[in-house]
């Protein structure tokens, strides 16, 4: 398998990278200078390789294949984390510019119609997903009142780039039969067991809780215990029975959560008075995250008293589902895998949202993952072995002309 | 025992209280401009009353009985906290200067000797205790370098307000045979008991410890469980079993307190990577607090491990030794409170910090307490009855006379 130039691909990579380039890592969050800097020199070289590209309407980069349906869609984002990595949605993209392009040179392919996106917005600078949701048709009006850490919303500053009345690249079911996103794994899985590709076979759904725990605050030292109201107290015992339980009630892949706490008013000689706490868990199936939700009511009802410490979930997260990958498309992506990396491949669930599972409900959706080093992402140390980026980018375009075939 | 003049006792107390009245309560920090007026005008009131009154080279308000010794000291504090109630520490100031008025003005006591004061930062705006600590020549050099929150030093403002040459009172072993502070409970127990007058045995020691937990920060979708170095999850399960093991281990009377607790970077989606905890105890008995003491330390060497979450302590603060009210002054008081409050009155600990329990060591010291309406304090809802006010000062007299007789 020649079609990928690996040298292309890296060197494509290692520009994108340069856009703010951060020491071993990249900040160009979403619609950033340096962000729409990039856009444009995407624009660019999806052009040079052929495809009709532009800059939509929410502000993601689509570039077209000039070929009729059908059509597979590739891409992943090339916004970044406040503190991001050189790969997290970068290479998905590239991987996408580099088998378009890579097929069109080949008068074996060029036939073939594959699309590459960069959504808009995957890390939520703003509401999150805006491009791959737009792409759906799933956003609304309130999406684009959705604002930055600084204030300014999606409405404000698509007028400021001049680029809220340009149209929208849209899902046509007439043309589009598959999306295909490649992406580093961001954990440590394929890197444990020595694998080099992971065929994604569901991206895990979320839950989360915010949880308060409100009783009285007082004198550390004249407040006797058994009149004492104390959140902090009854927050640690909380969650102790709560990791446990989830332990018992959680399926082999499950994660959970407590990621956030406060106590307050929070000094050493102060009773506190009140606690508040983020849980979230994860799994790729929803029978699982029913389970684990019953343990969080169950416990927050058990221990709900209107006497003592008060215990109440005050926030229920919008729940995101489970995303199975599309059979079909699983398939093309394990028989790539197997054809090119014969043995060091695996079925596995992303434990990661990605904009595939934006898409997925709307048409036949896979995932390619490589390993990542350590397991390290949303962080400047994040890394991937070159070979491993050039086998993933040859495993996706196999996987487009089996699908395509 | 018509010894004290109630209007005069609770009029001088109101006026004290407009000196940075809010609401209910009072704001009125050590040194800060309010505090100032308030000493100069106890300074007069304490002229008015016969004793010999200035402010000392710390800050204290001391007023020195014209009559020669055996003498007791009376008082507390007139400082408050920041959001300060308006009995907090004036009370036993102006209990002091009404018993020692009442008895100078009374023939059959007039040649017994009270000496009254306000000790300089009782509540800590900068070291804390810093008058009573002066007062038993435990002052050092460092003490004067303290600094309040706006980084000003005990010496400088003592410059600005040109008190720093003055002398400073001093403890006169061959004058001074006891020292009495009257004080709120700021606890519910005589309230709850339906009691008037508590007969101070002892005032609590305090240990204090900063713990750390130190894990690994991750991705809270990629990292799996078995692999996680969850910071937070550590210190819960810490924390609920401190619980359960100080329930254990402590006196009737102990109490225990997590008031502080960090956990970083405090994200829903990222595990933690560091908490951080202080954790406090108080009891009026120190073989107690020896043994809530070895609850921490082993816990921390069980839980400590080099492979998953690090736990340390960081720190230890000075610990603060239980100080017994000496036994013939508190058979003086217990005797008074029968007295006057005949079956109505009890002994017990304190479980706040007293200017007393600096000079208890030095001097023979004891405490009278009223109790404290709904046991709140260190805060504006502060209040208490002001029949107790006064059941108070009486029975502070009647103990000053039985020492002195």
């Amino acid at each position: 398998m020649d079609r990928i130039d690996a040298d292309r691909l890296l060197g494509d990579l290692a520009t994108l990278r340069s856009f703010g380039a951060h020491g071993n890592g990249v900040v160009r969050t979403m619609f950033s200078e340096i962000d729409v800097a990039a856009r444009e020199w995407l624009v660019e070289r999806m052009s040079e390789a052929g495809l009709e590209a532009r800059i939509d309407g929410v502000g993601s980069v689509y570039g077209r294949s000039p070929n009729p349906g059908p059509a597979v869609v590739l891409g992943s984002h090339t916004d970044t984390q406040p503190e991001g990595g050189w790969l997290d949605g970068a290479m998905g993209v590239i991987h996408g510019l580099e088998v378009a392009r890579a097929l069109l040179a080949d008068p074996a392919t060029s036939h073939l119609a594959v699309d590459v996106a960069s959504w808009a917005d995957e890390e939520g600078t703003y509401g999150g997903f805006l491009g791959s949701r737009s792409f759906v048709g799933a956003l609304t009006d309130e999406d684009f009142q959705a604002t930055n850490a600084d204030g300014e919303s999606v409405q404000q500053v698509l007028d400021r780039l001049g680029w809220a009345d340009r149209p929208r690249a849209e899902l046509d079911p007439a043309r589009h039969v598959a999306a295909l996103e490649s992406h580093i794994e961001q954990g440590p899985h394929l890197e444990h067991q020595g694998l080099r590709i992971g065929a994604v076979t569901a991206i895990v759904g979320i839950r989360g809780y915010e949880v308060v725990f409100s009783g009285q605050q007082n004198h550390a030292g004249t407040t006797p215990m058994d009149l004492r109201k104390d959140a902090a107290m009854a927050m640690f015992h909380f969650c102790s029975a709560l990791d446990d339980r989830l332990r018992a009630a959680a399926g082999e892949r499950s994660v959970w959560t407590v990621g956030q706490v406060s106590v307050e008013p929070g000094a050493p000689s102060i009773v506190p008075g009140r606690a508040t706490i983020a849980i979230q868990f994860r799994d790729a199936d929803d029978t699982v995250l029913d389970r684990m939700a019953s343990v969080v009511e169950a416990l927050v009802a058990e221990r709900h008293s209107p006497d003592g410490v008060h215990v109440e979930i005050t926030d229920r997260r919008r729940p995101l589902a489970p995303a199975p990958m599309e059979s079909g498309v699983v398939a093309h992506v394990s028989a790539a895998a197997e054809a090119i990396a014969p043995g060091a491949w695996t079925h596995m669930p992303s434990a990661a949202g990605h904009d595939a599972q934006v898409l997925a409900p709307h048409l036949p959706t896979g995932m390619i993952f490589i390993p990542s080093i350590n397991g390290v992402s949303h962080d400047f140390a994040e890394d991937s072995d070159h070979a491993d980026i050039v086998l993933g980018a040859e495993v996706l375009a196999d996987a487009v002309v089996r699908i395509l075939s």
